[in-house]
């Protein structure tokens, strides 16, 4: 299986949360190849303002996995974990984020990001965490264009 | 109703939480002086490594409220919030944060602490949100000496 692959099901997910209303973000957690979660942002239906894709990913994983140590686990997200996110990902020992579109493009399209990059956030930190960025860009921004054209959307 | 007054229930509430098994860890959101939600870190029962005293209360006061925006609420937190729980609050649009325990204190107690300070934060989100630092700082160091005296506790 491949980091092609993964991706492909995280934004798979965003785009099914956009069809349920829900904003445009996807994350699969991998851990030996094999898919552990893969969850889209339920913040409007849960009326939860914590229920990012990545963290309802990491929620389900330790629940999956029995533990709150989600080491030799990735986390693929079709966009950069927000500072909340990142830190979950390091409370969780995740040891590498694969990322697509950037805080700037969620910025962009309206969400209220704190704007604090996980480069930063790592070095500030001191972390060892891997880091790939811009990881098929592209087809990660397809969530935002498909939220985009809907009505009633709301950013948050 | 006093910053003291909602202080100590959280403090009440981290200590309850100890005696549960669970970290030291407490925390309180008030609107117009009335309690919205007191929380205790549920790491460990819930097997949930974002279970945060913080976000546990951010959770069940989205829900209360029925609304993602909680404008014009307060947390009192008995530990600085880490960078998790802080970017929760800028996402929740929380108005002031008053802790009593830093990071660094927590860091002491062993816990895997980002240790990038709630100001630092602030500063580089370029924030307006209200931070109170050293907030009967004393009395809030109360749950990690209770903490310290159990067996078989759990760091993350």
């Amino acid at each position: 299986m491949s980091d092609e692959i993964f991706m492909s099901l995280a934004i798979k997910k965003a785009l099914k949360g956009v069809k349920k209303g829900q904003a445009p973000f996807g994350a699969c957690i991998i851990k030996n190849n094999k898919v552990i979660s893969c969850e889209h942002s339920t913040v409007l239906k849960d009326t939860n303002i914590i229920s990012h894709a990545e963290m309802n990913a990491i929620k389900k994983a330790c629940k999956k996995l029995k533990s709150i140590n989600l080491k030799d686990c990735i986390i693929y997200s079709t966009v950069e974990p927000c500072p909340m996110c990142f830190s979950a990902i390091h409370w969780a020992k995740i040891s590498k984020i694969i990322y697509g579109a950037s805080e700037n493009d969620a910025k962009k399209a309206g969400f209220n990001e704190l704007m604090i990059h996980d480069k930063k956030l790592k070095s500030l930190g001191r972390l060892k965490i891997k880091i790939v960025s811009n990881f098929m860009k592209k087809e990660c921004l397809e969530p935002f264009k498909a939220w985009k054209k809907r009505k009633n959307k709301r950013i948050y």
